[in-house]
């Protein structure tokens, strides 16, 4: 993370709070429809209790915001640093990811506990916080953001994993389905284009986002939309999870290993198929972009269209020319909307989409020193890049520069994907 | 189960309709200082959720009483036949047992209403049940006790996995520590005995404990009180956990696997030991029996003091002879009582204790038809016997014939032992 | 083990100098049709290749006999201990029982180099010896005709896993199929028998079948002869690895997670079986004794067929009344005998049989001190009592005390069973 | 795989039998030190017996080429095909790559006859052959090349689970140890540069080394060679294997879960450091490169060193402008050797050197229809390229544009690295 990118033209402290206060506030508004059971349980080591969440995001501005910098500030448990680190090794040990599902303590008011403690002294500092202080508490919301998104997708993956099924939040009365028209090709010469982030620019941005650098890309040609569940219905009757000649040897064998035949939270239904969302079991809809798909998945899709993934800077190169800066309102469902829609162009839609670059350090990174330059730079091993954004991202926390990962196994965000191919 | 050995005298509707109350009472009594958060988690497979046994000793009424019984019954809440079906595969197919704790619904309240729209069906069946429906209904008064035990030691087991160790009920201030007399020796002369229970006399028993029968015993000696903490420590210290001459060979293995130094909830503070309780992290005492040790613990201990663990028969004819029929008031402790006491020569103790036999059916046993008849025999393989009861067993349900099995390894349980040898 | 009783009219030395040599040579004899990349391969952590039984029978005498008590004698490779020492912690640390099949070194020629030179010390040491010398020898002598029996099933079980199926040894022509008759019924009164090895009479036994003691038995019968693969197929046919009332709990999750639907090394062929043989595949004979099963599978069949299967007393008491000592004359086959034959009523078959007791040690027993005693004491655990013999014991090796041994889910031995009844 | 690059300008056929002959002799003269049980055993699972490698390469021949090929030719034995196919999908089902260790047949003899078989008939076709099937035998000779060397660091692997730690090859004896001078730094400028195998010139490149293409670089230097042990120890000496901070977080897992402390094959022997290798244990030399490292370690003594590791194409533009044609003369030992010597500022040295760059197509690639489109293109994921050779790589078989890939956490290769930083 981390505020070189926006050490210039810093907004003031009052924006600043009014942006704290809504942005935590958000977190408590998510969480708010789950009982305290809900979440306290943990459904697989990559995701979290919800709980946690709450708790972890209040921690992160306690251990790097209020310890160092607020005066007086006295810790509300000292046990919390234990339970809350995330994977911060500079700080000291931590409990192990796999068992936060066993914290029954603290309880759900003691986390709200906390949280009011720390907001209270966040306040306080805010009153006078200059902008390093600022910087890093706006890296803290964006961290925060980034929590409320695996929120929700990990109380999703909780859920279905329940016989009963639970409903996160009703679902709005849907639309009829409508094929969205064909897919159409944003064309890019080649040349030398910009990627990333420039430092210089206002505005927040990861440290993965940056240097600014510039790439060498050939002709190629973008899909104007994700790929639908129609679509994607087609490859899987033609017998897509059976072939392995459209499959990488990892993503074939874990086919096989965990008899994959349709995108996670799919289950046949007699000849159709339903989907688990966080409204609850429904049809799948053919208009709507395809999701809960690994890379593994993705790449197949695309080699059996003829086609293949982006790269990412493909993806940026592309959304700069052809984003529009009003494009997308967030639907405040947590479901993908149907492609068939005013927002159809937009290249940010309802699903994070993976790109065939593996994530890397841009040339000139490095991490920084201490805690914090543990936040990007330690992950970038064995997980691919996702470009956009999902229904589940925060509004205003998504940007074309922004880089998503995840291991190409995995399949509990909203992922998707956009085809590519050369001109 | 079952009442085969209760079908005679049996006692009237009204004795068992207090029984009924004040035994369904005591579950909640003991799920009272939990919270929801505490009720849900699951920390091994072997272990359940408290709210999971609240649930399923309310669904052992259900399935086995007032469903096939009470005409107009109307069940609760259909899924939860899969959620609460534990073991009984004649019921149909269930909940995976190693994901009770991602159970979040339904909620500690939900779970409350079911116990409380059962125990008012029950109630209306007690006025008129006979025989037959009695029986059963004390099987599963009997099942509830059971799981009574089981939520303490669970309970107990997932807070040990937290950081915080919660403490599940104050501790009363304790007595000095003054040692235990040493071991005396209870002598039994060889010949002819009779084992298990008998069927025609009054009072329930599991149909494990069935059919009476005779064995030939030849001459032995039981100790007259567990192995002290103070003793098992003289074990350790003379090189116990490192010396493989004392182990069998699966033991030796999980000792080194599992870098067993010491009992179960056993952590070194220093140069001394703590224990982890329900009442919280106590100082070891070395006038408490030894309690959380495996079989492989129990059986190494017997060979470095040159004696041997008791048969269950032994324990059994030794029993009879010496114990006293108001031997043992609870405690309402949670933990085992010093062996400094009035109740030092009692049979029945504060810890279960391990025998040398194998589980397996008495000579002319036959589990009866039917899903009941899962209730014990099946399990009769790969398990070792316990005999006694513990500081967790609910007052009234232990019987000199109670045969509680476990397998070798297995340390949750408040499990303890008593040496035997030859004459 | 031990010689605790035979020390009375020991055999002269001659005697056991020629055992010695016909048994060591039996073990070459067995070896010989196997190559030297059949004699390295481990198929599973339970079975040693061909060449470390070689090794290791003979490290046995070079450890335990040579070393001590023959002066001057110099050990052929000092590296051997660590490699061959199979489970002897009082011997010291050893190569990994999984890794067994890593060992490409010492080859099969300096393995037969080392047998050559233990065998030419212990003519030397046989010259001299003095009774508790001799003991050992004996003991020597059985220790490896167990690995002889061993040598057959591990390599059986190394040529199943290979998609070439192997033939240890050509077939002999086969007769026609004759069921057996219908199983006869052996009766035995109540009352008080004898059991185990009476260390007093001439002859050698294992430390595990001593001492002789008394148990009280109530009436029952034993079936004449085990269940044949005729009748265990009316079991499969009426669905018995579909039917979960019929198993233990552990068998039925075993019989789930290893999707078991015959016994181990069948295979369906259309609407036929084979099964896998040393002397190749064969079709599945209705007149042979069902084999290589498990005793979850024999306790199944038991109760399906409302029976049960002998407790090891019983065994031995129906043995002594009604075996003869001329009964069996070895096949020299690697595979069981047609039950319909002049062996028909021989308490020793082709099968060894699962008893319904769990391996423990007979009142009385106590390991030896040392080494030796790691013999049998130390696996009194989990494991379940075969009796009588396989077509893979070698000639002389049994005996009606004999104990054998396995966990409840082995599969690789010639494992089957025999009925037995309450009367 | 495949002779694209390959079509204009092809060898006559005397040439390519010429290689024919040399690189299958060349297998057997790898194998001959090994006997029949050394080429059997399998260490894990990603490492192969030199008796399949000698028969998978054989059957690369028989099935791509004579099968379709050589009329009337007949398949050596049909079994071979499920035993001997590697990865081929499109070419059927095949025996687990984790058991190849238990085919103790064919034995080693027969894999002679059967490469016998198989050169006979490629003699025959070699006489006639034209263009697309000399191309194919040329990509079967380099496939095989690619297995030589995997012969050797498979069977290294094996004789390292050893306790006897076999010798594979008597060492020569060693010059005495002079530390390389420090390293030099080899600039290059920003700009665009060509990267990959050109199509049009000859020569042999697989198809992930195509199509060349153009790439922006900034300005970086690369090391003049690769790091030594001495400056590796460095790195220990300094706590590099007990600093997370230095570490990616997957790399970090490791390091504690399999408690690395050194690169694999070194061992403690007192106060130094002992290293297995395939001419025996030997001490650690400082003037070695390191080698046996993981890319986790690579990139963790980078990090330490206050440099990078090398994009692939930053090595490839470097080694363009620096190598000299001439420059290495295989040693035939099959250690790396010291870097203090003539070979000192060569690109292509004894370890191959881990790159930044994770193994992803080149733009515009397309794996090719069939089988052998199976070769490289479905392992490009969760993997980094390394570039250059090692001691084991066969003479002739290296490439500026061969691009190598291992799994991150492999260390079994040859593997070592060369820093790189920006200017
Ligand atoms: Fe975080
Ligand atoms: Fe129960
Ligand atoms: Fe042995
Ligand atoms: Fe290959």
């Amino acid at each position: 993370p981390f505020p070189q990118g926006s050490l210039k033209k810093r907004p003031q402290s009052k924006r600043i709070t009014d942006l704290y206060r809504s942005i935590r506030a958000e977190t408590e508004r998510l969480a708010a429809p789950l009982s305290a059971e809900d979440q306290t349980i943990q459904s697989m080591p990559d995701a979290s209790p919800t709980k946690w969440h709450r708790a972890h995001t209040t921690w992160f501005f306690e251990t790097f915001i209020l310890e160092p910098f607020l005066q007086g500030y006295s810790v509300f448990d000292p046990a919390f640093n234990y339970l809350f680190n995330s994977y911060y090794e500079a700080i000291g040990p931590r409990h192990p990811r796999p068992s936060r599902g066993l914290l029954s303590r603290p309880g759900m008011d003691r986390v709200a506990d906390y949280r009011v403690h720390v907001d209270r002294a966040m306040e306080c500092l805010l009153e006078t916080a200059d902008r390093p202080i600022l910087d890093l508490i706006i890296l803290g919301l964006n961290h925060e953001q980034q929590h409320q998104e695996l929120l929700l997708t990990d109380i999703k993956h909780a859920f279905s994993r329940s016989p009963l099924f639970p409903i996160y939040k009703a679902a709005p009365s849907p639309p009829n389905v409508t094929l969205p028209p064909k897919i159409d090709w944003w064309p890019i010469k080649s040349g030398l284009y910009p990627i990333g982030h420039d430092a210089s620019e206002k505005g927040f941005a990861f440290d993965n986002e940056m240097p600014r650098h510039t790439v060498f890309l050939e002709d190629y040609a973008l899909a104007d939309r994700p790929v639908s569940n129609g679509e994607y219905r087609a490859f899987m009757d033609d017998g897509g999870y059976e072939r392995p000649e459209f499959w990488l040897s990892d993503g074939w064998a874990i086919v096989q290993a965990e008899h994959w035949d349709a995108p996670a939270y799919w289950r046949r239904e007699g000849s159709a198929w339903q989907v688990f969302t966080l409204h609850g079991m429904q049809d799948v809809r053919d208009d709507e972009p395809v999701c809960h798909v690994s890379y593994f998945e993705a790449a197949a899709y695309a080699l059996w269209a003829g086609c293949r993934l982006p790269r990412e800077h493909e993806w940026e190169v592309a959304a700069r020319r052809f984003h529009s800066d009003h494009e997308h309102t967030h639907s405040q469902h947590f479901h993908p909307a149907s492609l068939t829609s005013s927002r159809q162009k937009a290249i940010r839609q309802d699903v994070w989409e993976w790109t065939a670059s593996a994530y890397a350090p841009y040339p000139g990174y490095h991490a920084e020193a201490g805690a914090l330059g543990e936040y990007n730079g330690k992950f970038m091993i064995n997980q691919m890049v996702l470009r956009g954004r999902s229904c589940a991202t925060p509004v205003g926390h998504d940007r074309i520069t922004y880089r998503n990962f995840f291991p190409p196994q995995a399949r509990w965000q909203f992922s998707g994907f956009r085809l590519a191919k050369d001109r």
